[in-house]
């Protein structure tokens, strides 16, 4: 669970709720379906008509890691790769065809085929450099929904409000309906400002930042693999995969670099 | 058929509409020739003197990618590939040269031919490389077109707005013609902001993404007639080929990697 | 004659024209020789402070290349440098000495002159691509100029509508005044967004694409001499610089790649 | 301690709350619970869903080297490893053992101690860019987090306003609160337009300079002990070394170069 | 002396107060004390906040550059190192001692001390190329504290209307403080809009264009004293260089490349 998540989502949207509640306002008059149909339909539907389906479907799937963070753990695979260069090393590197079978991740399990099958460490390097290269391209896709949603929701909020002002302009001599109009028309804008910077850039963010976190497991397991390959010192395996971990993480760890 | 871009074009559009109708304005006070007059003829005025004519011409040709997705499936090129690497290795590497001649598309006939021709590996690369970089700068070009639309629309339609307010403050000593003025004056500010983040930002964000595809299947098909000229293993060059394919293509496919 | 840019000047100022026209506004409305002198000496004193003296005036200068295409033709180039090829594969690279004093182009005159002097084809492609980084540095200068004055213009037209609006604040008793003297401090907002989105940017744009055009066929040019000096398949080599045009421009030439 | 900080900190608050007085506005006009709830509530719950808790926490901890600068002297470290070089060259790089004991500095200690085992100078360099990679990229995340926070701020101080107004324009037919009402909606404004402008963002920008201050000193290390592996020169490393403090620190030590 | 600075900063302010008397305002109504005071106390609270002390008097200190161009000469360098040149062809490199120490510029007298140090001229390359790094780095810092500021003032500029319209709404009941009300509230935004882009942006951009310059020079040099250290042809050096020297400038010295 990220808590971080929790914390922004309830803070975010509670300190807006609140807002409204101390100044003596109803959420009832922050509550326009007018306005929600058309910023929420017209944001999404720029994002629809900006990005592949799949890409919109994948995006959303996504969200689901901004509060549950995926479960991989570095210092566990750390661990695994030194395992398998000491076993490398007693009993050579064909004695891990076992492992490529169990393991989980399909990045680690290429690369120890490869390694097993004898390929040239520096044939993996290039190959596995290629697919990190696409995967980094293909992970990056679902931040860019949510940040292309950031950008298109407080536009069409203004919009909204525009339509909304229209409308009031029109009624002008029925200066009763004037401030009610008014309301109903900024509802959109903080429709389109509050989704945009409480809910699609936070969100994209973190889905960057979750990115680019396995995206750094997959260099590791990269350069742990290739020294692997080329039969390293296990003990120097496990030292140079450490500095990958970022320094507050090896502080949670009890060690002191 | 795209089906996000018919989704976005409808929900985008349909929104906005839908909206007007729903806050009881009609489609009337949002129909203004003047308004549209002002934003659409400037902001493809500022196109045409942004852009040369085969360029503004080219993109909106593109236009039909963002609703039709071209027809090239990169897994039957793969398919392709292979068999060129099959037959290849049998009968060597002359006996592809009736395929150049069927072939389709003009890149993977231009690297066929190299490679029939017994060009070296490394000259093929090089060769397609800089054609592959001169292809991306000319296929980003079509989706800089909208994007350009879609940075001065919006500035356009505030223009067309201000345009109209000076008219409504020129006529303020006959009240009853406030409203309408300013009604008039809104609806240039939602025609400038509404096409470029209902149409031309998002139109343009399509077709970055489709000319991307298509130039990592260029990119493939580069990996795989290199492969092919060194005579690699078949099997291999259809692995390598796969990594191309994002993971959900993949999953498409029926495969898990 | 560059077409695209006849039509967006006067499509883009046509449309601001017409449209107040349409409105039923008065052209004297909009023509403000305050609001002129505020926006336009304001924008050209940040222009001026932005850059050398001479750098504003080469901006200058390049204007008419926006309306009237340099005449380079990049097929005759490629038709020449095959002449050479040609020449040097027959008679020797010595026999291309006279062609060095006939050339127009000083980019190509100056990498002739190197392989005709029997420098190492590594040694000129190094030269040339140094001169090459200077010369693109340098052309980019011009659109930068635009750029500039693009981004200053609008800000600078709002100066000019907070200061008529802090002139009308001070007649506010006078309510006649009001109206007018707001549409002054409007036509400021006109002038400023206008001249960016309508002619400074657009026009900035377009000489970078110019400039982008001119430096294409200097790396073509490279190349092509590279190959000249290398004793390249003259038929190669056309066929190599043939791949610098864009697709557009091939299918110009009756051809299909 | 930054007296640059301190500086900015109370020039920039008291300019703001001096001009609030000098205008003859009282202090608790511009104090306003709601609005600090909203805004600041607001931008930090979109800051913890942007980023991992460990790197706002990871944030916060590092503001006090906005205000207490870091004691790291560069020049001191250039004396230590000149001395270092010193003592390798007359009693062998093992002599130099002792001394990766007692080195504070994670970072020196590592790639000496690289370079007392004897590991070869490129791997050295190899191994600790790569940790220099990593650093940097962490070492960005702080910045970053204010750098967000200072995006987010100026926005939901305008959903604040907005909601602010809606509240007005709902009391709309009771002028009395009119003032007052939008006074209190114009603070959220400000509470978000000043803290983005006069706290996150510049808070932002000096933890950038403090990072990049870090970073250089930690690749003049790896330069010098490089250097020291391969057994250059001592006078000519702390001449190299020298060349990465900026002219303006070379100054205060009064030498010119 | 830069013409076009002085050209800039008259036209540019010129315009600005120009326009006000032309409108018939007073100077005196955009002459306000407290708006000054929050927009440029603000400013440069941020500015202190953003930057070390040093690196903010620096800015200020490079700010004459603006105004009077400084003295290099790079045609006089070509051909002071073409002279270095020649005399290491005749007497030999070891000749150059005696000029090692008469230059006044440091880059040039540390290259050239290596250079007569019989250094290898790809390590003079590889020491040179560093430390042009670092001070490309430390030259473009000036330039990004005035370009900070060009980003803050504005925004302290609404900071200070919207404080300016506080006061206005708290003394709404008094109409006839209305309007002189707002119009001091506007100066706070012309200041703020004003001294962006009549004078910080574009001393930012010319404080850019000036290091530029000088980066370009020591790029020159770099290439002159390699060259020379490699024994190249004197005539070829200064012919190398020549093409460091924009085709503007070439012009000047009547010369045709």
């Amino acid at each position: 669970m990220d808590k971080a998540s929790l914390i922004g989502l309830v803070l975010g949207i509670g300190a807006v709720l609140g807002g409204q509640a101390l100044e003596g306002g109803s959420l009832h008059s922050i509550m326009q379906f007018t306005a929600a149909f058309i910023v929420f339909g017209g944001t999404f539907g720029a994002v629809f008509l900006s990005f592949p389906l799949e890409n919109v479907i994948g995006g959303f799937k996504d969200l689901k890691t901004v509060i549950k963070e995926p479960p991989q753990d570095p210092s566990k695979i750390i661990q695994q790769i030194t395992q398998y260069a000491n076993k490398a090393r007693k009993e050579g590197i064909l004695s891990l065809e076992k492992e490529t079978k169990t393991v989980d991740d399909p990045f680690l399990s290429k690369a120890l085929t490869m390694a097993v099958d004898g390929v040239e460490p520096h044939l993996i390097r290039e190959a596995m450099e290629t697919e990190l290269a696409y995967l980094d391209e293909h992970g990056k896709i679902s931040a860019k929904v949510f940040l292309a949603a950031g950008g298109y929701a407080p536009t069409i909020g203004i919009l909204g409000a525009v339509l909304g002002l229209i409308h009031v302009m029109e009624n002008l001599n029925d200066p009763s309906k004037l401030g009610a109009g008014i309301a109903v028309a900024f509802v959109a804008t903080v429709y389109g400002v509050g989704s945009a910077n409480l809910l699609f850039l936070p969100m994209a963010t973190k889905l960057q930042v979750r990115h680019r976190h396995q995206m750094i497991v997959k260099e590791m397991i990269l350069e742990g693999i290739v020294a692997v390959s080329t039969g390293e010192n296990p003990r120097l395996i496990e030292e140079k995969l450490n500095s990958f971990l970022p320094e507050i993480q090896k502080l949670k760890q009890g060690k002191k670099k």
